[in-house]
């Protein structure tokens, strides 16, 4: 199963190493992984995706380990309903003249944005869950996708 | 000087942390980090966004480091026009009936969404490069943010 964990941190150097080391140590390969600045730019917010393999109580563990790094200031995990979680991905997928059009259609039902547009590609900026991501990018997969760029989830808890 | 790196990686188990060190072990704290797989499951796109402190030389020191990495296949640093940057933002922000309509306001203007609604708050989806990114927390900020998320931000090259 899969974890989305958001973890605050002081905005110094070292300590995203110190992070990664920590879940790496335990054999934990890290599906994806967002890090920018909060509101406060002395504190940074990492969203780690990763999945437990079948052992959700070394997930607990590994939570454990995290509060207790000297510049960690909070762990939460973030499960079902509770969250948002959204990412966003750049796209750059093959179009000629003939499919162009059905690309573009595809892009404005999932209200993707067409950020660049050449003879031969367009690329599209798409934003989603989980779900919506894997479709759109199914989608595009038969067109012939030339880069795939994404972010990694973020999430945010429900008012 | 901020420079924006990607970097190509196996997505095998401790590169993560390999990279991170490096960057660690030369005293340069990351600005931003957006790790997410690419089309081929098997490999991860890392997208770093670090300041050069005015010594541009280290970082080409740390990207020819990087390249040695066992697990990294390429090493990309992306400047000026000939790439597309974005990054993703969820931002909770005080809303009143007073302040309310003012804040949609604000998200239609920068095409940002409404993805929660509660009697006190709003969470809005952004998307924009640094400049856009950085002027919409500005004018959110006024009514007073509860919690903003950031991806970091990622890139792709021009057609």
């Amino acid at each position: 199963m899969k974890h989305t964990i958001s973890v605050l941190v002081e905005n110094k150097f070292g300590v995203l190493a110190r992070v990664a080391g920590l879940f790496s140590g335990r054999g934990f390969n890290i599906a994806s992984l967002a890090v920018g600045e909060t509101n406060d730019p002395t504190v940074s917010r990492m969203t780690i995706v990763v999945d437990d393999k079948g052992n959700p109580e070394i997930i607990e563990q590994v939570e454990k380990q995290l509060n207790k790094l000297i510049d960690v200031i909070k762990v939460q995990e973030f499960a079902g309903l509770e969250c948002l979680d959204r990412e966003l991905i750049l796209v750059k997928v093959n179009a000629t003249a003939r499919t162009r059009s059905e690309i573009i259609e595809i892009a404005q039902v999932f209200r993707a944005r067409v950020v660049d547009f050449a003879p031969d590609t367009l690329v599209l900026e798409a934003t989603g869950d989980e779900g919506k991501i894997r479709a759109i990018i199914g989608l595009l997969g038969r067109f012939g996708i030339r880069e795939l760029v994404r972010t990694g989830k973020v999430a945010i808890a429900r008012s």
